[in-house]
């Protein structure tokens, strides 16, 4: 086994927007941006969040040594998802490695012992836990070649909520960003803070800093009530358009909540009817490049069985989100 | 709100079979096993393991008091489906409610302010996590009702693994047993042991013992191999036959895990010849009522975003074991 060092240019990392300017540090942000972005979007952007490590290889041994600064537990969504690096290969999944106690420093092993042929990896990373990759293991010999490209130059850039984010995907790869990119090959970038996907101008910036092939805007419920989401929707949508006036955006109203159903004092369809009033807003004042996606139609009232914990989606949630979300893309995008 | 002191005749429990001879202690089997079975086996029987709570009321308001004696984390699967109190009312998903962080005590509200209209309440308790319910809280004067009944009197029960007991699903309700029995409006014992469905005589004994509509046998892979398999799987059966001689038993093979990908020297495929032979001698020496069911039809390759963690199903493995299986289960059962 050889260990090569991270971060390697041999080794293309995906989905962080500002990896040029952070590495070696796997962050979600730019340093710049912490006096400017609110204290709780800095911390959770210290999670890189379905970054991707993407390389071809003939390796017939593969493995991974992570740190982690500061291990958490999260209840709604299983540590494998949480932290563990999931390798994909060829497009299709393989299985994911993660610490099996609270250390920080961990190594696990992908595969060993299989034919030398050519494939393409690419690792996930842990969706809710900053770590620092320290260095990639392969056998003597092992080929290091670059992936194959995507479909677009351009990522497409979400940014919102915990649902954004990941949660609660059993395994990075299965966050609905990532089945999107699989089925459109495209690059994407996460931009889901959990809790604080909140719509402030300085978050809009950011979006807007990225030369994206399209903006996905999916947030509503981070703020308290619809009267507070009416307040941040138009102007971020404007700060993106200023600075990106034909990129395609998509906005959608929140999927559907079982609190819907057992709490009276749910906001979510007046939320709802804040954002299709604004997207109706600007397509009347000529924005031809903005669609409203309703949120129902990727996650609606008969998809319960979709969600963990009455708001965040499981594995099968986030499939159906994929499934809906990817054809409305491809339209949009000409692929 | 008023709360009831649990055990109490007016909620019914389900799910474990020797209820009558354990209460108050949610556990899925009696003391008297405790010296016959391996101490394993004893320790994961302590987890009541979608054990059911169900009722009929028209409360407004419904919460739960809880105590977990043992709080552990697992890696693999969401603490919400480890511990979590998974609500479901009218046989559709409402919420979880679990404790955020580790006490030992905990109450959590499924709802309040709700019309008082009659609802199938049906909790599921946690998948792996001893438990002790000390009482359930309503509005005062809400009504206690039985609940609806089974479409057969008699339980399915299942003797098998950790994927039996239900890792890796996001909640109790998400467990394939779950789904099969809304689907089938059935009863249903777990005597799935995580790592520890190896077969041993004494717990064909305790499968057995129960007056079952009929047996599903999951187990094969925590076997370390398909010689030490094929030593326990006759034997087990013929123990279950003995006593049971015109209960129908269904027989799995191992799902795809993705390790037969990447590890040359999984067993698997053996495993599931051995119980094919078996089960294939029991039909050729005059056994009616036994079945074989393809693992690989429940899940199989091209399933593998149905897996957490290479072995172990998630909710999309889950949901697509409990169709292929339900009509199986159907048309033997004649339902």
């Amino acid at each position: 086994m050889q260990w090569i060092g991270f971060p390697d240019e041999r080794f293309v990392v995906n989905g962080l927007g500002w990896w040029d300017e952070t590495k070696p540090v796997l962050r979600r942000l730019p340093e710049r941006m912490q006096s400017v972005v609110p204290p709780a979007v800095w911390d959770l952007a210290q999670s890189p969040s379905a970054g991707r490590i993407r390389f071809a290889t003939d390796a017939t041994e593969l493995a991974i040594h992570v740190r982690y600064p500061s291990l958490r537990f999260m209840t709604n969504m299983p540590r494998v998802g949480q932290l563990g690096i999931d390798l994909w290969v060829d497009g299709k999944y393989w299985r994911p490695v993660y610490p099996l106690d609270e250390t920080s420093d961990y190594t696990g092993t992908f595969f060993e012992g299989l034919p030398a042929e050519r494939r393409e990896v690419c690792m996930y990373l842990g969706l809710y836990a900053p770590v620092e990759v320290v260095a990639i293991g392969m056998n003597e010999g092992a080929s290091i070649e670059p992936p194959a490209p995507f479909a677009l130059e351009k990522p497409i850039v979400y940014y919102g909520t915990s649902i954004t984010q990941g949660g609660c995907a059993s395994r990075a790869g299965m966050a609905y960003q990532a089945e999107v990119g699989r089925a459109l090959n495209l690059d994407y970038i996460n931009l889901g803070f959990s809790g604080n996907g909140k719509g402030e101008k300085e978050l809009a910036e950011a979006c807007a800093e990225i030369d994206a092939c399209c903006y996905v805007m999916d947030f509503c419920q981070n703020n308290r009530t619809a009267a507070e989401l009416q307040e941040v929707y138009a102007p971020f949508l404007q700060t993106i358009r200023h600075r990106r006036p034909d990129t395609p955006i998509f906005c959608i109203t929140t999927i559907f909540s079982t609190a819907e159903v057992w709490n009276p004092a749910s906001e979510h369809e007046k939320m709802r009817e804040v954002i299709r009033r604004v997207v109706e807003d600007r397509v009347a004042a000529g924005d031809s490049k903005i669609s409203l996606v309703e949120g129902y139609d990727l996650l609606g009232p008969d998809d319960r069985l979709g969600l963990v914990d009455a708001t965040h989606p499981n594995d099968i949630g986030f499939m159906g989100m994929a499934r809906s979300l990817t054809p409305v893309l491809r339209d949009v995008l000409g692929l």
